[in-house]
């Protein structure tokens, strides 16, 4: 049954005494009160992984910009824009022992956000959108044990951009998926990248069994950072 | 009861015999497969008064860019972007009695929409953004005998903007509410505004009822017009 499953893959709580920070689901950037820019994530993987990594043992909290429910046995913290992401993951990393970044944050917001309706006019409009803060590279910049797990959703060049963001961003892991594979689904078919050059590909799978994948090979990191 | 209380309330079947094309939800204006342009419309009110108006007898047609569940006993059309909700909507126009139009569009869409990821770079990006097709007034210029009934959430001038977009858009009724009294929430303050001058301010209540109330205006507006 499900529970000897869970209790099966995780009865060593492997996770055990590690503090988690997990981020899910989209940003929204406000270019008014009403309009917003914001992506596809639902916060379904983000979940899952801070569902699966509770289960292994470890203290979670949550940071999300998704509309899910607020999941058991954990800190959930709400944000709405990707400053208030980066403020939320800064403020809480240099306690924690990983993180695994699995919002979809947005790299560009308005430059300006209207405190009124903007108003129609006819014609058209230009929007200048300047760059948010990018959380990864901080935290690659900050990092002193923690370890760092990052994803990558990509329309094309996956492995690629994959390899360069793992490199570039300092990070332990990368978890990469074909954008048309995850946004919305249960389902998810990705790719663990490693610091270490190691690739692991899953097959399609239910978002809850990707997360497990990824919090067992999270252990398996933590693993070889106490054996270095 | 409820059961009771809907009863009274519709055992007269206000609707009966009519085609409603309900209008509900945000749309989504997409820069790439995954980034997009939306708004804090959650699409509640819109199915709230596609629920009530077929409680009332109406044949319903509900074009939704909303993620709700589909609600029973009408025709739900599923549609992402402006342009998608003016062909639904267009194309079913000529057939209807009335257009009760409670989706959010987009006023604006990106110029330009990339087939992939657009990838970030340093520094800023600029978004030309391009008019989408306004419903209403295209609505307004075709109508016959139909009924229109349109929506207006603002952040200040209410009723200025209220009574303009009532005449500019040849509108039989229009509901009017401060944006920050109805988005996402449960409940919603309104004030009808009709074509020939009368207004009625409701109190904050629950959108189901909110909904009614629409619905016995606009059976209302059906007899007047059989009277003329």
């Amino acid at each position: 049954d499900i529970m000897r499953e869970i209790e099966s893959q995780f009865s060593i709580q492997k996770l055990s005494g590690k503090k988690l920070l997990v981020t899910a689901g989209p940003t929204k950037e406000a270019l008014d009160p009403i309009r917003f820019l914001s992506n596809q994530s639902s916060g379904k993987m983000g979940y899952a992984i801070a569902e699966a990594a509770r289960q292994a043992g470890a203290e979670v909290t949550l940071i999300s910009g998704a509309s899910l429910a607020d999941p058991k046995g954990m800190t959930v913290v709400h944000v709405t824009s990707a400053q208030e992401m980066h403020d939320a993951v800064m403020q809480r990393f240099a306690t924690c022992d990983a993180v695994i970044k699995a919002a979809a944050v947005a790299d560009y917001r308005p430059e300006h956000t209207a405190s009124r309706k903007i108003k129609k006019s006819d014609g058209p409009m230009t929007l200048t959108m300047v760059r948010n803060p990018d959380i990864l590279k901080a935290l690659g910049e900050h990092k002193k044990d923690q370890l760092l797990v990052g994803f990558a959703a990509e329309t094309d060049h996956l492995e690629d951009n994959a390899k360069k963001k793992l490199n570039s961003k300092h990070l332990d892991m990368l978890v990469a998926n074909h954008a048309s594979d995850g946004f919305g689904s249960e389902t998810n078919k990705v790719t663990l990248y490693f610091a270490d050059g190691r690739k692991q590909a899953l097959e399609r799978m239910q978002k809850q069994q990707v997360a497990r994948h990824i919090c067992n090979a999270l252990s398996g990191l933590f693993e070889m950072s106490v054996s270095k």
